[in-house]
């Protein structure tokens, strides 16, 4: 079969004569006739710890496809039949450290991804996953959105790790992807001001259109300072920082009200300047958070089937896999503001 | 009446001629014939908003006494009666702000502290509080113990805000007077490991003598290492920084397990270098947390009340109150590592 595979640093490949990956007694065969979005994260030059591959890995951890077998033994409390048209969470974790057995999956010692850490795969024609990460999509849920359900569940955590009640207020910095599946979040779970912080004009946009209700350009506005006028002179409840760099970190610190907390969604690339007493004065808590636990994946699905969540608007162009490498990349790198979610259609 | 007043940076002067302060009618007057302890912090050179003082001011924020007037209206509901021994909290808050309002006292927007902020001090004769900070002492409790409440009302907070239950492990960073405070409640809420870092010999015996099972030295061993080694490989379930430097909250950051809760007491001079992925793996909360509120110094007075808590070694030396300007100033900067909490006699 065919399988796009990151052989190194600037080296993602096509390849076409991978062997079929054959389906575990607990597993889930997918067969990704639809679609799965690109993912830039490289992969270690040691084996996983979990799935014991190295380099090539088949890339792609935002997908979804269909049935096609189910594992000898598995228990299958959902009822999924061949043919039904699944999303599925590519975590990768051991199962029996210390947090994967207080049910922090994410926070694994040993964690990966499917598509990053070997495992396969969404760019593929086939991949394997172990059913308790296999979720049926609603019938009024089509493929391609299926594959949106990956990262609004990385939003979708943010948001249900922070204390934040139906007609708070919430500040999102940065409208990237994951920003603007926080907004989306935010405004499926009935909070009132969502304020959006963002520098790029066609992400502002986008961040309007998912349901912002207002937008701070932080080059020509006081953020703090707007936060509190918005906000009862107070500020929001609470922040979720989707950008990670020290300006978004510092005014959402400063913005936030008293005993309000700062989820921080965003990787940082290196240390930055910080100083505590942002938190002290005013009590205020910083909460890390990391990817996603199961239910975030049933409450993303379930929003997606009762239409709390449309994130259609997320998908802003198709790319078929025998273009991806070329296409794909390149037109995230040049027209990274204007693209939010590239698609890739991995039929023949 | 006599009291010690800050005129200015390194300007502390006893004052012979300063009137009685008169007893509100919500107020409790005290007559400061015992102890209280010293402050640094320096006034501002603006009226403070609530209490309109600016300076001179009278200066002690850790104080007991002995009530001799009870307002005309105070509704005085735990029953004061003219000698009953007391503990105030010194708090100083507008009670119309919005943190007010939500019973976060200690998040005023314009809080400040009797004996740095104007309405009076401990350091003086005569002192009126308002009777909802005004704490009758148990019969067993002495005036000295007493003006210890304030500083470990400050460590209750920070362990009562914690998640931290029975039987869980803690990190505690710094073990000046707010870090042997915290080691102390730790100890009396029934934490299993109290795991100390500190730098100075002097304050590590200090930690032991308090309850601290383990001690490590920073320069000496793997703070994040040994942490792990302690608590089942996993580390503790909370820290609870008391230094405030930025290698306190690196190793905090690192050596808590995975959902753990990093508490900071400390303030910060100044920005630090800090990279928020230490909190992102293994998603860690970092908790700002200021002073305290009234259920604090109610937990600290029951507890010394019913022996859970005994502090007696925190006071390690006793000043009359016409000598402190030179010699209990002095000693805390020169014997900074050998002084914990040096007493203020006030009696003629
Ligand atoms: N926690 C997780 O599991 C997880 C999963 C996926 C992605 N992430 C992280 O989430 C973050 C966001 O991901 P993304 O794909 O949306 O990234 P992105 O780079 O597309 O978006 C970041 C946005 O922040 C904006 N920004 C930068 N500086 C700003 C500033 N000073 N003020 C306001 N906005 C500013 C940028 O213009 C950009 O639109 C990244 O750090 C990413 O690594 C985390
Ligand atoms: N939150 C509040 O309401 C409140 C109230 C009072 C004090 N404080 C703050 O709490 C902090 C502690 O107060 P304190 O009176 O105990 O101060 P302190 O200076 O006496 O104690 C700090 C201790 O930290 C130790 N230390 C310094 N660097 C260290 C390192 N790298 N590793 C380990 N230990 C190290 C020092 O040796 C010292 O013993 C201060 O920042 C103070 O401003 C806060
Ligand atoms: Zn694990
Ligand atoms: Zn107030």
């Amino acid at each position: 079969m065919r399988a796009l595979r990151y052989h190194g640093v600037k080296d993602l490949r096509v390849d076409y004569d991978i062997p079929e990956p054959t389906c575990g007694e607990h597993q889930i065969k997918i067969k990704l006739h639809e679609y799965s979005s690109p993912t830039f994260i490289p992969l270690k030059d040691s084996p996983h710890p979990v799935t014991k591959e190295s380099m090539p890995v088949t890339i792609g951890h935002e997908f979804s496809g269909e049935v096609v077998e189910i594992g000898s033994k598995a228990k299958n409390p959902s009822g999924l039949k061949v043919g039904d048209k699944v999303a599925a969470q590519p975590t990768v974790c051991c199962h029996s450290c210390g947090p994967c057995k207080e049910g922090y999956i994410n926070c694994c010692d040993h964690a990966g991804f499917v598509g990053l850490s070997g495992g396969g795969g969404g760019m593929s024609d086939y991949v394997c996953i172990d059913e308790q990460f296999v979720y049926k999509l609603p019938d009024n849920v089509p493929l391609d959105i299926g594959a949106l359900v990956e990262p609004l569940a990385v939003a979708w955590h943010g948001v249900n790790q922070s204390p934040l009640k139906e007609g708070q207020s919430a500040l999102v910095m940065g409208a990237g992807p994951i920003g603007l599946g926080v907004i989306q979040c935010l405004k499926a779970r009935g909070a009132k001001d969502i304020i959006v912080v963002e520098l790029a004009k066609e992400r502002q946009n986008f961040a309007q259109q998912f349901g912002a209700t207002h937008i701070i350009d932080p080059r020509y506005e006081d953020v703090v300072k707007r936060c509190k006028e918005i906000c009862d002179g107070q500020g929001p409840h609470v922040a979720l920082d989707a950008a990670g760099v020290a300006a978004t970190l510092k005014s959402a610190a400063l913005a936030v009200r008293a005993r309000g907390t700062i989820v921080n969604l965003a990787i940082w690339e290196k240390e930055v300047p910080f100083q505590p007493n942002t938190l002290v004065f005013g009590e205020k808590k910083y909460l890390g958070v990391l990817g996603y636990v199961n239910e975030d994946f049933e409450g993303v699905i379930k929003a997606l089937g009762e239409k709390r969540l449309q994130p259609e608007k997320m998908i802003t162009r198709k790319i078929h896999i025998d273009r991806v490498a070329e296409d794909g990349f390149r037109a995230l790198i040049e027209e990274k503001d204007k693209q939010v979610k590239i698609l890739v259609d991995c039929r023949a």
